[in-house]
């Protein structure tokens, strides 16, 4: 049995390109006391995986040259060591993007796929439905009544944004690239307004769409989005910064947003999350949105990509191009 | 008896030319019944008069072009039919950029020049004292022993928040331009280090002086040195966001933060603040700094400059030439 394995090889310029890639195989390992082998059946693939590829200090350590390429993953347990895992048991965790993955355990799940199926796990019931989880109440802070505006709102932590501050009882308009994505935020996702900025001056649609301002912005793209959001605030808002997806792959340096002094003025906040900080509560908000998902009121929506662990380079790279509408996740 | 006063002529593009000003005379008004008059005899300049100048969206209206230029003052009651108000009075208000200022007495204060001279009273305990304290203790929430970071730490402001930030127990650093101003904010003012930002690396010096990371940043100033602070926070930082002097009269947009995605890797926050909003403390703050410059542990520092009020143009640019130290006050 062979493990087929993508790592680093290069630190990217810009968007990462095929060479930055290595393909490696190797025999599956076998488990020792206290380990598990797990067979990865989706992959994970979110925005944050372009900033662990750069050598700089973050929330993280940068993935190194020659390290399999961390992801999130799910897939099933094929042999266990382990007291926790018996051999069948389907698991999510942080396997990588590598066919088989040998784990101690530390941050292994066991999921129910008789509730959602296995890919919701990667996305609005695993990590991007956290970051939106606690980065909307416990950062952003929503009150019923207020308006709430999200970017990103198609993808995999700005639609679940919207939807718990939907069921929180606000106004929410979404942002997002294309008619088709606006037509799901409104529609599937239920957000009050959708704004295209493909198509749209965003500025000028968040003053239609925003007439007292907005309450809380929850930020995943940064660039002139942010700005844009910077520039209606209403007083005493909210900035959740959790992403910087148009920043990611700029090779000028980011832009930072010139607008900031109406945090000033409007006694606003901007302030930065990770999800991780919040890992002793993931129990009790997945237990809080499995429920509105049973109740119909969170809907899930996984972009499920085929091809395997072979194509994980040019499929990461529909998250820069916009081309993904929900959870992007790669079948293995 | 005339009464000399400077009006808004047109607005600035840059550094506010003489032409932007113009200069009128009138009788001195006569009060009405609930209403005093003002000899100005100090006019308070800050760098806040500079937004004040533009035709934007504010904390403020901006002045009108025609209108007399909006400025803290102090002075002597020279004529009364107000309750509150008698002839000898001397007090502080809004008074503008005139020699004589009718008032309704809102926002009016009698102060006491036994305890400290009057133009102190357009600085540390004016509002340049009340921002510091309310932006450094209500925002900042430092800690003692940790690391508050003071950009302007020589002007009016920068000066109160690091010696707070001292009786509060914290290391504090200042920045400020050239090798006097860093004197006196080590020296007078009692800081632990001082950053020449026109003779150093910023960005190094923060590097040394912060092995444990910045806490508190109160910004004062914008620009590169506000990136350079971004990029040494530690984790749960405060920034304070009180002003952007560097970059209130650029012609070619504000730079906006590059580095704000350290926001995010520090799980910190940056929030801007507004002295008005804590007008109802404004008293219980200034009995506590009163304390504190009595017993010598606030030292209050003004840069009074004469010529009247039609030296006003050129007195005020020294704000963004960096030439002036502790507060800038025009002596009437």
């Amino acid at each position: 049995m062979t493990n087929h394995q993508v790592r680093l090889a290069a630190r990217p310029a810009g968007l990462p390109k095929r060479s930055d890639w290595q393909f490696t195989e190797e025999a599956v390992p076998e488990p020792k006391a206290g380990e598990l082998v797990v067979q990865v059946q989706y992959i994970s693939l979110d925005p944050a995986m372009r900033g662990w590829m750069n050598d700089a200090r973050s929330y993280i350590r940068p993935v190194a040259i020659g390290e399999v390429m961390r992801a999130g993953a799910a897939g099933k347990v094929v042999k266990s060591k382990h007291d926790r895992f018996r051999e069948g048991d389907i698991v999510t965790g942080s396997f990588g993007v590598q066919e088989y993955a040998l784990s101690d355990g530390k941050g292994v799940n066991k999921v129910d796929t008789r509730l959602v199926q296995l890919p919701t796990y990667l996305g609005t019931l695993g990590m991007p439905g956290l970051t939106a989880y606690f980065g909307l109440l416990d950062i952003g802070k929503p009150q019923a009544g207020q308006t709430v505006v999200v970017s990103g709102a198609a993808g995999a932590v700005g639609s679940v944004v919207g939807q718990i501050a939907k069921i929180k009882g606000c106004r929410v308009i979404g942002i997002a690239g294309g008619a088709d994505k606006c037509r799901l935020v409104t529609g599937e996702f239920g957000f009050d307004a959708a704004i295209d900025y493909k198509h749209e001056d965003v500025k000028a649609a968040l003053k239609q769409h925003c007439p007292d301002g907005i309450d809380v912005y929850f930020d995943n793209v940064g660039g002139e989005i942010l700005d844009a959001a910077l520039s209606r605030l209403a007083r005493g808002a909210r900035i959740v910064i959790c992403g910087a997806i148009s920043q990611y792959n700029s090779t000028t340096g980011m832009k930072g947003p010139a607008n900031y002094m109406s945090l000033l003025v409007n006694r606003a906040s901007m302030t930065g999350m990770v999800v991780f900080d919040y890992a002793d509560r993931y129990g009790e908000a997945l237990r809080e949105m499995a429920g509105w998902v049973a109740a119909g009121r969170l809907k899930a929506k996984e972009d499920v990509v085929t091809g395997g662990v072979a194509a994980f380079p040019e499929v990461l790279l529909k998250l820069f191009s916009g081309e993904n509408t929900g959870k992007l996740v790669l079948q293995v």
